[in-house]
């Protein structure tokens, strides 16, 4: 079978704001395959992705996305892998690309695995999936109170982990950011886990993140993400090199498999955050998984969308048993949660499961997805390259 | 003085096609603050990098370009770095910003440049620009015949330096490597300067390029650029470990100074070559080039444009005297070249000197500005977000 069609939906809240808060807009991909329907979901600026799909041709090494893609074979997982390789060589000079292609790889391996009647993280060579710990993922409070309130907020719905991110830590004086993870522990209790997450607002500073570690370890933080830049790696490797229980975690921002490598062996994280709709779906993922089981370093989903993305995210690692923790979308804006008709809520024993069913078993939700629907048309020499197309 | 307004102007040629030849399009971008007009030049996808200027925001890191820009105060230096600064933490998760912002960079030291009198490499803190020796920049034939005549006009034409790069380089076998090498060095003679690009073209495999070492030595290759992934340092630092004379270059997909700085640390490359139009302008690129004279790393600009784009990257390097080999548009499209009323043409010794004039020191042509202009719009809940704006 060969790829049909290739279907963006730009997707939206009526109004956005700066918070740092991911699920404000989604991009959704439809692909479709010998008359199967599979979808994915592309991380950050849907316009812009858009744009990286249709833009004209610049050279042989900047090609638009489509012309890489759409009419291709496609009939098993090395085809997705052969695809992923021409991205890499015929968008060379497309920076978004990668963004872009995401959401389609994902896509793909649904198309894959409903054609087959597999769930994708079979199609990826494990035989079982495991029960993964999900961590309510939100944004530190304005004042440690808010952090208490949201903290508990999430034990109280059953979650026995909570990451605290962004928000005024790191922005004041150490004894404000001693406050906020005293609040965020008496919120999750005792024995839940505690991650946090800086948004990378040391820059490249190892001193100012240093002084943190001491009430990091003091409230029995599991990790210390994104400290610095993504590429900050020499501050990455200074700061793992600090004597601290706290071990750090990063990744998020990985565009491809390379940076995702270089994070562990030159930054020495820990941890190694990939999201799916970012690195270029998720074979590349699945590559970052492999790799970090040789060296010892655990692999963590990056999700802050939808439960199209969350599922995604989760099977590359599905079959890692010793690799519990996952991120999950805590408390997601309306847009992010009504694109899908099923979702992945923890069960009973308060971990979430992978789905089961064939491709990435989420089943879309039309009426969910027109209610968000961002009408959308870009033009070049006054000819319509991209009109947002029917539901 | 605050930028008042930003201006992208899409231009094409007429019909562009997949050979490695990045002049066929361009992005350039008009800044005006205080009544003082800058020009810069964004490499690749224009399109796609006007879309990460008008983007509607996502959320608070996922910022369109123009929010963090527009209407800012500009007044010195540093106030161009408080802006990368800012770029990098509020476009954070838009991949394609570093693109958009490299172009509105280079004309921000423009304008300042302009407003004090200057050339920007003055601004930078070099006190004398020094003569560059071009090479002429140009793509493998498809047969040696084709590579010989090539190098040969380019030294007919007063060129000393010759690099070749692309084509069929690389997909062949040996032999016909070998014979791609000694055709480009009879063509530029024995005491040429003789550079070879691979672009990219064995991915990550060492075994695969240390094949074409001793050819590369024997027909006195000073640079082997590009043989591998951008991202792919092991490889890189595999190929650099083994006995030969030609030096490892590369570096061109920098988005960020971080990636430059990876490729001299982990990479172990002799040549860092920056795009100014990539890395986020004048300011960062000058960052890499102080971290390669202290590492005994030589500073080389990558410029497949304009003159425009091939002056600005020249500023970040004008007062290293050492560092003399200068990438140079050889056989640009006309686009690239008539855009522009001056040029940089070498001088009776065969060597570029960049302008003394205030700011870049180009006068850009309207007329030819004109004559290639895409006539672009992006609307977005039926309003226009980007329209091709007034010359």
């Amino acid at each position: 079978m060969s790829i049909e069609a290739i279907d963006f939906f730009y997707l939206s809240m009526p109004v956005v704001t700066d918070a740092g808060d991911g699920s404000q807009d989604a991009l959704v991909v439809r692909v479709v395959a010998d008359g199967i329907v599979g979808w994915g979901e592309c991380e950050a600026s849907p316009l812009t992705s858009i744009a990286a799909y249709v833009a004209p041709m610049s050279h042989g090494a900047c090609k638009p996305v489509r012309d890489v893609v759409l009419g291709k074979p496609i009939e098993e997982p090395a085809d997705i892998a052969r695809l992923a390789a021409d991205i890499e060589m015929e968008c060379m000079d497309l920076l978004q690309a990668a963004h872009t292609f995401s959401g389609i790889e994902m896509a793909l391996w649904d198309v894959l695995g409903r054609k087959r009647g597999e769930p994708v993280w079979r199609l990826l060579g494990y035989k079982k999936a495991h029960a993964k710990l999900p961590y309510a993922s939100q944004l530190f409070g304005d004042t440690p109170e808010e952090t208490l309130a949201g903290c508990r907020s999430a034990r109280e719905k059953g979650f026995r982990a909570v990451k605290c991110g962004w928000g005024p830590f790191g922005r004041g004086g150490l004894a404000a950011d001693r406050d906020h993870l005293a609040a965020a522990r008496e919120g999750i209790g005792a024995d839940g886990t505690l991650l946090i997450d800086a948004g990378q607002i040391f820059r490249e500073d190892v001193d100012a993140a240093a002084l943190r570690l001491a009430a990091l370890d003091e409230f029995g933080a599991t990790w210390f993400e994104e400290p610095f830049y993504g590429g900050a790696y020499a501050s990455y490797a200074g700061l793992a090199g600090k004597q601290a229980k706290v071990k750090l975690a990063g990744g998020e921002a990985s565009h491809n498999v390379h940076m995702a490598r270089q994070l562990i062996d030159y930054g020495k994280v820990s941890y190694i955050q990939i999201d799916c709709g970012r690195i270029g779906g998720i074979g590349p993922a699945k590559a970052v998984a492999d790799y970090a089981v040789e060296r010892g370093v655990t692999y963590v989903n990056h999700t802050f969308t939808s439960h199209l993305a969350l599922c995604a995210s989760i099977q590359p690692y599905a079959g890692l048993k010793d690799h519990l923790i996952c991120e999950y979308p805590f408390a997601p804006k309306s847009v992010a949660w009504d694109m899908s008709e099923t979702h992945l809520t923890p069960d009973a024993n308060g971990e979430v499961n992978v789905p089961h069913a064939p491709g990435l078993g989420i089943t879309m939700s039309t009426a969910g997805l027109k209610r968000y629907l961002v009408e959308t048309e870009i033009s070049v020499k006054g000819k319509v390259l991209y009109r947002t197309p029917a539901l």
